[in-house]
C-alpha cells in the first residue's frame, strides 16, 4: 500500500490528499508534526533530503518528493494529465507558475499569518508576499477568462495544485472579491464527484 | 519553426537553450530586454501572462511558458525523459525542488548581485537566499555521493535544470569548494557532446 508523509494543515499535502481521493486510491497516512521537527530528523531526511512534507513511500520502499510531482506520478494514464504532448506540458506550465509564483506567497503568507506569534519578524515579509500573491491570482484570473478549467477543458492536476492553497487564500488575508472567474473555477472544483475539504483528516 | 523569446542572461532560458543544442534543433530566438520592460508589454502578455521568459512559440502560435515545462515538451520521447513511470517523476522531482528550492536563490543573488547596484534595498536580501541557496547545494551533493546523474543513471533535463543555475554559482559569490560531487557533476554535464556554453548567442 502506498504510504503518505504529511500533515493536515499543508496546501501541498491536501493535493495529494485530494487526488488519491478522486482516484479512489486507498493509502496510509502518515502525520508529521513539523513544529516539533519531525521533518528534520535522519529517518524523514533518508525518504526527503530536502526535509519536507508531503513525501509518498511505494510499496517497494521508494520515495517520492515535492507534491506536483506527485500528482504527476499518481494521475499519468488517468484522466487528470491529458494524453496530448502539448496539453501535457501546459499542465507542468500551470505547476511551475504554482510552485513559483503562487505558493511562496500565498500559502507562505497563510502560514505565517496561522502559524507565527504576532510579533514574529517573518510578519515583515507580509506586504511584498501578498502583493505577489494578488498578482498570481490576476493571472489565473486572465487564464480563466474563458475558460471552465485550467488546461484541456477538464479537471486535471493542474486544477488541483492551483486549487489546493487558492481555496484557502481568505486565510492569507486574501479576500477574492477582485476575482470572480477564480471564485467561479473555485466552486467548480468543489463540485466534482469524490471531492474532499483539506480538514479532512484521512483513514 | 520554434521560436523561442529568452534573454541572452537568463539561467532558465539558458536551459532551453541547452538543449535544443543536445537535441540538434533549429530555431528562432528573439532577445528580449528586461530591464526596458520588454517582457510587460500587450504583445508579450498575450504569450505569457506572467510576464517572463523563456517562452516558446510553437509552429501554430502556441506559446508555453515555465523553463521546466519547456524542457519537459521538447523531451519527452528523447533519452533525456526516462520512460518508467518512478524515473519521469524522479525528474519532476528534481525539477520543482530546482524552482522551489534553488532558483530562489541561487538565481536571485546572482540577479541582485549582477543587475541592481550596490546600494538597492534588494540587497538586504543576499544574507538569507545564499544561505539557502547553500542548503539547496548540500540536497545536491549528499544525492550524488553515489550517483553520477540525478536520475535514472542518465543525462536527464533534471540535470539540465539544475545546471543551468549552478554552474554560474560563483556569479552569486558562492564558492563551490564544499561540493565536490556538485563540482565533478558539473563537469560530466559540460563534457557532454553538443554542450553550449550560457554565454553563446544561438544562430
Amino acid at each position: 500500500m502506498l504510504t503518505l508523509y504529511d500533515n493536515l494543515d499543508s496546501g501541498n499535502g491536501y493535493k495529494v490528499r485530494l487526488l488519491l481521493s478522486l482516484l479512489g486510491q486507498p493509502y496510509r497516512w502518515v502525520e508529521l508534526d513539523l513544529e516539533r521537527g519531525e521533518t528534520r530528523t535522519p529517518q524523514f531526511l533518508a525518504k526527503n533530503p530536502n526535509g519536507r512534507v508531503p513525501v509518498l513511500e511505494l510499496e517497494d520502499g521508494s520515495c517520492l518528493a515535492e507534491s506536483d510531482a506527485i500528482l504527476w506520478y499518481l494521475a499519468e494514464g488517468t484522466p487528470f494529465v491529458p494524453e496530448d504532448r502539448l496539453a501535457r506540458a501546459q499542465v507542468l506550465q500551470w505547476m511551475f507558475f504554482e510552485q513559483y509564483s503562487h505558493e511562496p506567497y500565498v500559502a507562505t503568507s497563510r502560514y505565517i499569518l496561522r502559524h507565527l506569534p504576532p510579533d514574529h519578524p517573518r510578519r515583515t515579509e507580509l506586504p511584498q508576499r501578498l502583493e505577489r500573491a494578488r498578482a498570481a491570482l490576476e493571472v489565473m484570473e486572465r487564464h480563466l477568462e474563458w475558460r471552465r478549467w485550467f488546461v484541456a477543458d477538464r479537471y486535471t492536476v493542474a486544477d488541483i495544485a492551483l486549487y489546493a492553497n487558492t481555496h484557502v487564500a481568505h486565510e492569507a488575508s486574501l479576500d477574492l472579491e477582485p476575482w470572480p472567474k477564480v471564485r467561479a473555477w473555485l466552486e467548480r472544483v468543489a463540485g466534482e464527484p469524490r471531492h474532499v475539504p483539506l480538514t479532512t483528516r484521512p483513514g
